[in-house]
C-alpha cells in the first residue's frame, strides 16, 4: 500500500494533498485528495468526512470549488475526496458522460466488460479508508457526503454500513436510481437486467427495507435542472418515513445543481457531521 | 451598451451571473462575471470590488475557486470579475501562456499587432465600470484587487486612479514588472523597446513617483514558486517606504501561488476593502 504524493497546497492553515496509488479493488492506478487540518498529528488523529463527487468529476472539483476548508480547519475534520471511477487506458469506457469513466456509481459491477475494474463500492467502503488510516493522522471515525451521483453513493454506502459511519449527508442526490434515466442506464450496464440486484444500490429501497439508520441531512435546490427527472427527493422522504429514519430534507429555493449550491451550504453539512464525528473521538 | 446574460447561479443568497458584450475599447466580444449580494437593489446600490485575474485565467477562476461569496454577501459588496485579455479569432495571440490571450497585463498596447485589441487598461478603468453601473444595482464606490498579473493590474490601476478607487489589494502581485521576465516580455511586445514607456505600468515606479496613494494590502506566500524571479514584493515595500505610502505587505509562511492561498485570505481582503467602501456609501 504505497502512495505517491502529486501535489500539496497549504490552505487555511492545513494542507490539501493529492496522491496516486495502485488500487487492488479497482485493479488500476487511482488518484485521491485529502485535506488535513492543522490540528491533525500522530498524537491527535482527526475524524474524516469522505466526499463522493458526481458524474464527470475527479478528486479536484470538490477541493477547488466547495470552499470547505475554512470550516474543516475550524472543526478539526479531515476531508477525503476520491475519484468517481476507475481510470486508465485499459479501463472500459462509454462515449457518454453518464457511464464508464467518471460515472462509477459507487457500486461493484457484475457485468462484462465493467466487472474487471468497476468496484467503487469496495474501494470506498474498504480499501480507501484502510489506506487513509494507515498513512495519515486520521482516526477511524468517519462520515460520508456527496453530490448527485455521489449523493447516491453517500446515502447507499452509509445506509449499508451504519457500523462504519457516524452520519450521512448529500446534496442533490440521485435518491431513487432504479426509476430515473441515469440510474437505470448505469444499473443495467453494471449490474444486468435483474432488478432485484439493483435494490442494494438504491437509497429508497434500503430505507424501505429498514436498514439501520444514521442521521441524514439532504439539501436540494428547487431550481435544479435535474430535479424532476433524475433526483426524486420526495421518494427519499417517503421511504425514510416508513421506518422513522432520521432524514432532514431541505428544499433550498432558487438553487441549482452546481457547486455554487454546494459552497452555499457546505458549512451546514460539516457542522452536522461534526456533531456525530466529534462526540466519540478516538 | 447591451449585455447578454450567459448564466446565473444563486450562491450564498446572492447571484453569480456571467455576461457577454461588445467592448468598444477592446474591439471584440468580452465576457465578465458579477456577484450581486442579496441586499443589492435599485434603492440600495452596493459598492463593488473589481477582481483582476492572473495569467491564463478568465472570469471563472476567481468565481469558482476563491470562496469570496460568503463574506461579500455578509458585507453587501458586489464582486466584478473581468477576463484577462481581449478574445476572439481575430485577436493577436502568442504560443506561450504569458503573452497574448489570457495575458493582457492590464495596459494599453501601442505596438502592432497588439494595439488593435489589447487595451485592457481602458477597459478596466473606463468601459467596464460604466457598463456595470448602468446595468446593475452597483454604486460608483469601488475598490480593486487581483492575483499575480492581476495583482500588478490592481496596484497600477489603483495607484494611477486614486480618485476612482477606495482601496487596493493584491495576492502575489508582479510588483516590479520592468525587472522580471514576465513583465519584460509583455512590456517589450505591447509597449516597445523604450523603457520610459514602461514606467507608467510598474507599481514600484508609480510609488517612487509619489502617486497619490490609497490604502494597500498585499499578501504573498513564501512558498510561491514564482516569488524570487517574478514577484519582488521587497521592491514594492521599498518603493512604498519612499513616500510613506500606506502599504501593508504580509508574508504568509508555507503558502504558494495558487487559489488555495487566495481562498485562505480573501476574507481579510474583503474586510479590508469594506472599511473604505462602506464608509462613504452613496
Amino acid at each position: 500500500m504505497s502512495l505517491d504524493n502529486l501535489s500539496q497546497n497549504k490552505v487555511f492553515g492545513g494542507w490539501h494533498k493529492q496522491y496516486t496509488h495502485r488500487s487492488s479493488s479497482l485493479n488500476c492506478q487511482m488518484r485521491f485528495a485529502v485535506y488535513l487540518p492543522s490540528s491533525a498529528s500522530a498524537s491527535n488523529k482527526v475524524p474524516a468526512l469522505y466526499w463522493l463527487s458526481g458524474l464527470t468529476c475527479s478528486d479536484e472539483n470538490f477541493m477547488h470549488k466547495a470552499g470547505a476548508f475554512r470550516v474543516a480547519e475550524a472543526l478539526g475534520i479531515a476531508l477525503i475526496a476520491p475519484d468517481t471511477s476507475p481510470r486508465g487506458d485499459d479501463v472500459a469506457d462509454d462515449d457518454n458522460y453518464d457511464l464508464g469513466k467518471g460515472a462509477g456509481f459507487y457500486l461493484n459491477a457484475t457485468q462484462a466488460p465493467w466487472d474487471k475494474h468497476y468496484r467503487m463500492y469496495d474501494y470506498i467502503v474498504e480499501e480507501l479508508p484502510e489506506l487513509i488510516e494507515a498513512h495519515f493522522p486520521v482516526s477511524s471515525l468517519k462520515s460520508i457526503s456527496g453530490h448527485s451521483m455521489g449523493g447516491h453513493g453517500a446515502l447507499t454506502i452509509g445506509l449499508k454500513n451504519a457500523d462504519k459511519y457516524c452520519s450521512i449527508s448529500a446534496f442533490s442526490p440521485i435518491s431513487h436510481p432504479m426509476v430515473c434515466p441515469w440510474g437505470q442506464k448505469a444499473f443495467q450496464a453494471y449490474l444486468g437486467n435483474n432488478k432485484e440486484d439493483w435494490r442494494q444500490y438504491d437509497a429508497c429501497e434500503l430505507l424501505r427495507q429498514g436498514q439501520a439508520s444514521l442521521p441524514m441531512l439532504v439539501d436540494q435546490g428547487d431550481a435544479d435542472n435535474f430535479l424532476a427527472e433524475q433526483l426524486h427527493p420526495e421518494a427519499l422522504q417517503a421511504a425514510a418515513a416508513l421506518h422513522d429514519s432520521a432524514l432532514e430534507l431541505r428544499m433550498q429555493p432558487g438553487y441549482d445543481h452546481s457547486y455554487y449550491f454546494i459552497a452555499s451550504f457546505i458549512e451546514d453539512h460539516l457542522r452536522f457531521h461534526a456533531r456525530y464525528l466529534l462526540t466519540g473521538r478516538n
